[in-house]
């Protein structure tokens, strides 16, 4: 017999060699239907895999990460059996599972694959899940698998083959299908209920472009038709809400190949967007003691030698910067924390002048290839809302509380009220890769642990997950249409003051060295305005839209009125648009209806007499007419109201 | 007889071989005390070289930058003609006048000049003043040149002799003293009344630090004794104002050799003033209905390429950052512009968007060699406050008119109320070297000269000194001590919207160029808190300054009552400090008056009691109790009065 331990610690006796399989059908019919890998002392096992010794065992089901990775990456095997069946001949690459779905790269040879031919494939996995294909796994000595996939002409495998270890190679099998894998994967292929292909790319085989383009097929696959739905609907939704189209509809980036890709320009209405933002956060952060820095945008090369940023991005990013004499070299920096080091060096610290906090709206530079650049979500230059806060490790804590706050505010502005929290510790075992000491480590976890409690805040806790610097305290946020994004990390850091010598003195006279917490609430400007165009579908909030008013006259005649009430408004801070297009009415309401401007003010002859404005609000329609004064109030109440409602809830 | 043409167009005729002096003589004997050299027909001779020929003449004295020139030249020959008797042996490398004096760079050979030599230095210039020695001019061949310098043993004066054309050469001598020169020099050693070295440095021979380090010694002169006292109390009057003690002591900003020479990190206090004075701009910006964008802070180089930037700092600026893949190259942004273009370009435009006007706080990185930095003045990466306004070239005039609003505005807000205009235009004859077409040429220098009266504005018209793209308006301010800063210039260009093709849609349907105006009131941030500390000695005007506010308790019992206040006032956007360390309120008083702050709060048992504190204005003295309500208002309105007053005056 053998001792299972489950996650709630609970421990059941099974005979040596049952399965996770038969661990679950011992607990209950629904959760072996549910069930499809298992993790078992930290690895990721098939279901039918005899397990040998004590263990600790937790069933995976779709709603964790590693079972829904299972069910993917099965289905990527089913899409290749399928492809095999339908193109004779076809040789793999790789076929793993991704955040959302699964891809295949497949060299067809003379055959194409086209979007037309998506649902033949489709037709042809569904009949394969028909026949409930078990999945069998096998182990391989190396010169087999190069025998056997060799044989099948199979050069790509045969590559990865070569590079493996003997000994430790795997094989998964369905039906007429084997393919060169590690697992795990779900018993067999009747799991695998909805299938769609979505897409289909070209892929360089190993992404080095000098080698030969292969077809990536894209795919997605759910246990359930009404999920495949649901996500399709999902995925419409969120074409609509593609910051890269609201943005051009509403005028805010854009980018240019002469400038350079990745590179945003940000226009008039982005900007005025960004800076709002930017402004929220600042008058936030004075309330909390951080002050304002401002620093360059380069830094001496050994700066980043010193910070050990260089050994991290160096190679892969922005090469650094030669200048004509004295051989000096620059970086563009990839981080602002070694400038902010410098900052809080430039003057002997004590305990009393603790905590620091020094807030930057610092841009950053790393270099992405091209073909991964995507919006503002991935650029190659970004402004982070950063602040270092140098505290003594006593008062940890208090800082966390604070950064929370402030984070909390920002949610609650915004809008997103759905999130998840996750702190992330060291592994409980393996303690030798964490720098700090164990006293400060044991100090910092616990604070964490107990802000996330007086918040109230249920964080999950993740040991293991930490940087090798510090724990961390992590916010995923859902936006309207359920997706998830990160937003808002607060980081500890042992490294940076150790690498900088950071030091303060103590009340005890002596020298000591300072924590530092890392955070960014939006994270970067650009991702963060990207996430928010998303989530609100380009329907900023009143506070922090770039038009708040627009003024339609019903007719040329009323154009100057229209100026007139523009400047009025303007004069009270309102920013404010006028269409004084010769169009009809109608066809302006249409029109900036689509720019989601929050107010259109209709004036004609009767309004210009009464020196009033015909008020429709966005999402509610005719709001009647009134004085110019009093809509102005009006306004600027319901953006004051807004401002300090979350101030006022979180101090 | 020969015609001689003065700047006032008057012409008088003279015998031929007339000189400069004997013109000034014949005009009057004060005149012919005054005068130091002359320009004929457009350049600057001697004022005994005889005038074969008609001519136009201007007789320069002190005043003329020229007449100066020639003044400080003549006075390093004097100094060298001192070194020679003094330093036997001495050799020589150059000599020129500079700005504010002159220095001469000298090879000592065994010898060495330090401070305490220079009294002796001097009392030798002033002996060979008394003796009043001709200085005169002589052509000389280049075999000769050779010769007499080679014997000499002047090893630099024949490396530069080697250099030159053979029928060019001249030589100036005065007693036993002959130099390689080109001239202009004064007829004689007694113009140099009143002498002061004022320092030695090294200097690498030809600038090469590969080469000899030469002695190179500062001095100046003047033509009066009086005029030496002004400005060797001037010195020390700028040595008080130096910003970059001034922004240690107020902890502005700062310099770190890890982050790299040149770079400045601004320290909280100085962001918190850098900023405030960004959003003062942005905010008359805003009214003038300009356009805050956002651009990255580097290019693609083709960028540049296309713009002639490249050619222009490409190499001796910061080299072309390459990326790891894909082989791209970009570059630090040396200017702004190319940016703005590219965003005037996203859209397609009409005449009736016209003008736009993108305003962006733009960083821009130049190389500049470490010896030539200088604080905020001379740095390596600056911010410069841009904007680039598009308009039609009949919108000339009224965007001039606008910026010089804009430009006045800030003057009036910062004192600088002493200032002078020059207006640059294309040289009267050779017109070939310009871009752009006659017609608006013509349109932009009439529209820049009514701009100019219609303002009321003396300016001073400068034919020959436009860049070759368009013509420009300059303001110099003077400082509270006098000396001349260049501040705001306003940039008309033809260039840059023919390279990069901007296109508008005239009213006649067909494309048309639009004219591009750079102007920057500020110039640079680093630069501008430059002059503003040396301005200002640091007393920063009240809405401005970092801390308007420091509240100081008589005793620690009242610690508590200060921050209470504090918080007050914080509330109220007043930007307070507290004083609350263990020290005697005299002391406090000293400490917080070197720290400029504008308003001191001094509390103790009776403020307490009454809830009021007792307020100090700096260089006003005790202003008596008050309660803390009203002192928050007096001071914010005497914030909010300067604001207004400026917009009004000008709007």
């Amino acid at each position: 017999m053998i001792k299972i331990t489950f996650p709630d610690n609970s421990v059941r006796e099974y005979a040596e060699g049952t399965t996770a399989m038969q661990i679950a059908e011992s607990i209950s019919s629904r959760l072996a239907q549910e069930v499809l890998a298992a993790s078992v002392n930290g690895e990721t096992w098939d279901l039918s895999r005899p397990i040998m010794q004590d263990s600790t065992v937790n069933l995976l089901k779709w709603d964790d990460e590693e079972g829904k990775h299972a069910f993917w990456h099965s289905s990527a095997h089913l899409m290749a059996e399928a492809l095999q069946e339908l193109y004779p001949g076809i040789k793999f690459g790789i076929g793993p599972a991704i955040e959302n779905g699964f891809y295949y790269d497949v060299d067809p040879g003379e055959a194409t694959i086209k979007e037309g031919d998506f649902a033949a494939i489709e037709a042809k996995m569904l009949e394969l899940v028909a026949k409930k294909e078990e999945i069998k796994r096998q182990d391989i000595s190396k010169a087999d698998a190069m025998k056997m996939f060799g044989d099948r002409g199979e050069e790509y495998k045969t590559e990865l083959i070569s590079e493996l270890e003997d000994g430790k190679i795997t094989t998964y099998t369905q039906g007429s299908f084997t393919d060169l894998c590690r697992g795990p994967h779900l018993p067999n292929t009747s799991y695998l209920k909805a299938v769609k292909i979505l897409s289909v790319a070209g892929a360089y085989w190993r992404g080095d472009e000098k080698r030969k383009q292969l077809v990536r097929l894209y795919g997605i696959t759910f246990p359930k038709k009404k999920m495949l739905d649901e996500y399709l609907a999902l995925l419409e939704e969120a074409k609509k809400r593609d910051h890269r189209k609201i943005g051009k509809e509403l005028e805010l980036f854009t980018f240019s190949t002469a400038v350079g890709a990745g590179l945003p320009l940000w226009l008039p209405r982005g900007t005025q967007l960004r800076l709002k933002l930017e402004d929220f956060l600042k008058r936030i952060q004075k309330k909390y003691g951080y002050q304002q820095v401002m620093t360059p945008h380069i830094g001496a090369k050994q700066l980043y030698v010193t910070s050990g940023h260089y050994a991290k991005y160096g190679k892969d990013s922005f090469q650094p910067i030669h200048t004509p004499q004295e051989g000096e070299e620059f970086l563009l920096k990839p981080m602002n924390c070694p400038h902010h080091c410098e900052i809080f060096k430039s003057f002997p610290r004590s305990y009393k002048d603790l905590p620091l906090r020094f807030a930057e709206f610092g841009t950053v530079y790393r270099y992405e290839q091209s073909g991964e650049l995507h919006g503002l979500t991935r650029v190659r230059g970004f402004t982070q809302d950063d602040a270092h806060l140098f505290c003594r490790p006593d008062q940890l804590k208090d800082e966390f509380l604070k950064v929370m706050d402030i984070i909390f505010i920002i949610f609650k502005a915004l809008d997103f009220e759905n999130f998840e929290a996750q702190i992330s510790l060291r592994d409980k075992v393996n303690r030798d890769k964490y720098i700090g000491s164990e006293d400060n480590w044991e100090k910092a976890e616990t604070a964490i642990i107990e802000a996330c409690q007086e918040k109230g805040l249920k964080a999950k806790i993740e040991y293991g997950e930490a940087a090798f610097y510090g724990p961390k305290l992590d916010f995923m946020v859902k936006d309207a249409i359920g997706r998830r994004w990160q937003l808002g990390t607060i980081q500890v850091d042992y490294n940076l003051p150790e690498r900088f010598e950071l030091e303060y003195t103590g009340e005890d006279n002596k020298k000591h060295r300072p924590v530092m917490i890392h955070r960014a609430p939006f994270g970067s400007m650009e991702r963060f305005v990207a996430v928010l165009i998303e989530h609100t579908g380009g329907k900023f909030p009143l506070w922090l839209t770039p038009d708040q008013v627009c003024i339609m006259p019903i007719s040329e005649k009323f154009n100057e009125y229209a100026w007139n009430i523009a400047r009025q408004l303007e004069e009270q801070d309102i920013r404010v648009l006028v269409d004084d297009r010769n169009e009809k009415i109608g066809r302006k309401i249409r029109d900036n209806e689509l720019k989601r401007i929050p107010y259109m003010l209709i004036v004609g002859e009767k309004e210009a007499e009464n020196n009033e404005v015909s008020v429709r609000k966005q999402g509610e329609g005719d709001k009647g007419s009134m004085k110019i004064a009093t809509f102005a109030a009006l306004l600027n109440d319901e953006v004051e109201d807004m401002m300090n409602r979350w101030q006022k809830s979180n101090k």
